[in-house]
Order: C-alpha cells, then structure tokens, then sequence
C-alpha cells in the first residue's frame, strides 16, 4: 500500500518547505517506497487525522501513523529492513542523533532567523496570521526585525559549517560513501531555505554547497522537483 | 601477543597526554584487548620503530605497525571483529568522521589554546625547547600570550559545545546507549586538558562533564589512572 505523507505548504501547495518534512521524503525515496503527498498548510495541521499531532511530518503506512522526523526514519528503517538502509547499523543510529543536535541548534539556529519574513511570504493569509503570532511570540521581536542583519551573521554561520565542510575532505556523505539519513538531516535545512527564499547561505564554491546539489540529484532529483525560490 | 601503544608523554613517563592517544588506550580497553605502553617524548618520536611516522599513536601489533588514531581503531575493527564492536557498523564508521572534525574544531581549537603553555610546564627541557619553537611558529605568538584570555573565550566555547549537550538529553553516550570509539573521540580532548592542567573547560554541573566522568569510569577506570593536573 502507498503510504502517505502529510507535509507542510504554503500558499503554493506543490511547495513544501519543511526541512523535517524534506528528510521523510528523502528517507521514503532511499527506502525505495511509493509514497503520496499531502499537503496541508500551517493551520491544517491540528486537524490531520483527527488531531494525530501537533506537528509534521506524520505518515500512515496501512494501519500506522507515525510522527517525528527522526521517529519515521526508525519506523521506515525497522519496517523495511531489506530495503536500502537509512543509518547502517546501530552506530548510525546513535550518531545520527549527534547530527541531529548539531543541525538544529548550528543550522536553523541561522536559518530559522535568516529566512523567517520569508518564509511569511510564502504562506496564505489565514497562515500568516498564526504565523506571525506565534513565531514572534516565541522569537521576542517582529519577523522583518529577526530576519534584518542576516547578512551580518552570515559569515559567523559559514565559519561554524566548519566540521561538515573538513568532514567532506574525506568522503563524499556524512553517510560515507553513499547517503544516510544523517545526510538527509542536514540537506532538510538547506532546502528550507532554497524552497522559500532566494537568500544565498552558502558562498559560492563551498564544497557544502556541491555536497547540497548531490543530494538535490538524488532519487531522480527528487529535491528540484520544487524549483528554488526566485 | 600483547599490542604495544606508544603513547605521548611529558617529564613524567606516567602521565600520557595526547588525545589521539588516549582514543587508542580507551578503544584497546574497549575491545578488551592486552596491550603495554612504552612512553616517548616529544622529541622521541621520530625514533620511533626506525622512523615508522612522525606522530603518534602508533601501535605494533604483531607484524602489523599502525599510525593515526582513527586508523588504528579502524584497524581494530577489522582484525578483532569477535570482540565489542568500536562503532557499530559502517554508519557508526562514517559518521565518527563528523564527530572527529567537529571535535578538531571546536574542542581541540579551544583546548588547544587554552592549556597550550600549561602543556609547556609538563614537559622535560629538552622538548619544552621543541615544542616552544615548533608551536610559536605555527600558531603565530609566545605561549603564554596564546593561553592568556582563555578565560575570555570558555564561554564562548562552553555554548559551542550545545550539539553535545543536547544529544545527552536523548541518550547517555555519542554512541547510544553504551559509549564507542566517537566518545572516545571527544573524550580524548577533555581527558588532554585534564591531563596537563588544572584548568576547568566545563561548568560544574554541566552534563557533558558527568559524561566525561562516565566515560572516565570505564574499563576499570582506565582514564583516571593518571590523576588530574593540580
């Protein structure tokens, strides 16, 4: 059976920008599964199968709802053990978290202010509404004060990339030679940012920026199939 | 045969300090491994087996002669596989690669400054003259002036290291939830700075130090036979 993958639009429902939603779609590809999508926006969200959670991503694989990024990567890695594997083993899985951690707090730490008037651009007007509450609520200040002065941060942001981008003098993927999910946790980010803005984190020629177009090819470039925000 | 580690050391041949050597003496325990320690001075080792490389550790292991931390325990994995795995599988090898650069850059670049004179004051005279020489030239300054201010940047440095912290919430090791050869990557730089000085990288009360303190304990309590710099 298709599984089905809710995922976060704006007001462009052929748009999903969510870097935790990206990774699920990823790590549905590499399984080699068939999935279809469905979009829903910011206040769609409570009323996905009759309130099954807060947030996206959320699959159903048959009689499974499975929520949480991380969390649908284990359940996709234990339900189809003989396809494709998302961590190689244990350690992986282990390390993956370690990724996890670092992604969030180094690369949305950035991101998640760079774009964030951005990303209000891209919503319909009743998801900007909730948007703008609760995003400056949390973030203490309007969307266009946080977002201003990203080019001042930017630099300080490409200097602390610093361990992904020696880690590739090495191999090609965080996953060795061929992705993992751990790749897929840091390529989330970066195409949150690619699909609702056309603010450019990365400088040109950063080996980071090469690895992000690997993964965009993958699975028949599954990744441009959204074109970058223009 | 017993596998031979040599191990860097200072005016007292009892107190290895190096990190990379301290990842090999833990991942020997780890893999519950025989192995004796020949002590060498900085300015010893490039009599080491005839010229062998010009760092260490290096181990001798039978016929087998092998140099660079990650590569030793690479090689561990691969001739002692029957015994507790160093990283869990090929993920759990890729990604301690990651964890390897972020480690160089953000707790070695700290450390590395900041205990740099204290490192100085361990060693006998003729490699104080050595490593004065060899590391104001590399780093660009007097020993002294490069250790001054750490207490300037420890903050700085403490909030760095919020991927690590935050991954503990999860699970009590890089590892998971026993430690592998990624903890003792990260364990080596604190256990370095432990070593040659009493100066204190972590906040009491940080969970990062009662992880080094976990890791501390293993093996019998492999890392606290040499006791803390007073």
């Amino acid at each position: 059976m298709t599984i089905r993958l809710y995922e976060l639009v704006g007001a462009d429902p052929r748009r999903p920008f969510s870097p935790h939603c990206w990774k699920v779609s990823w790590a549905l590809a590499h399984k080699g599964l068939e999935f279809e999508t469905v979009p829903v926006p910011f206040t769609g969200v409570p009323g996905i199968e009759s309130g099954a959670a807060r947030t996206v991503p959320i699959i159903r694989d048959g009689d499974r709802l499975v929520v949480d990024s991380f969390d649908i990567a284990l359940y996709l890695e234990e339900a189809y053990p003989d396809r494709p594997s998302l961590f190689n083993g244990e350690g992986g899985i282990a390390l993956s978290r370690f990724v996890e951690r670092w992604t969030q707090i180094t690369i949305h730490g950035f991101l998640g202010g760079a774009v964030l008037h951005d990303i209000h651009e891209c919503l319909a007007p009743v998801d900007q509404a909730y948007f703008r509450e609760s995003r400056e609520k949390r973030m203490g200040g309007r969307l266009e004060d946080i977002q201003a002065g990203r080019d001042d941060r930017r630099e300080v942001f490409r200097k602390s990339l610093e361990p992904l981008r020696k880690m590739l003098d090495v191999q090609p993927y965080l996953g060795g030679q061929g992705p993992l999910f751990a790749d897929y946790i840091v390529a989330g980010a970066f195409q949150w940012a690619r699909v609702v803005s056309a603010y450019e984190p990365l400088a040109a020629g950063d080996p980071i920026a090469a690895w992000f177009g690997r993964i965009l090819d993958l699975h028949d470039g599954l990744g441009r199939r959204v074109a970058a925000a223009a």
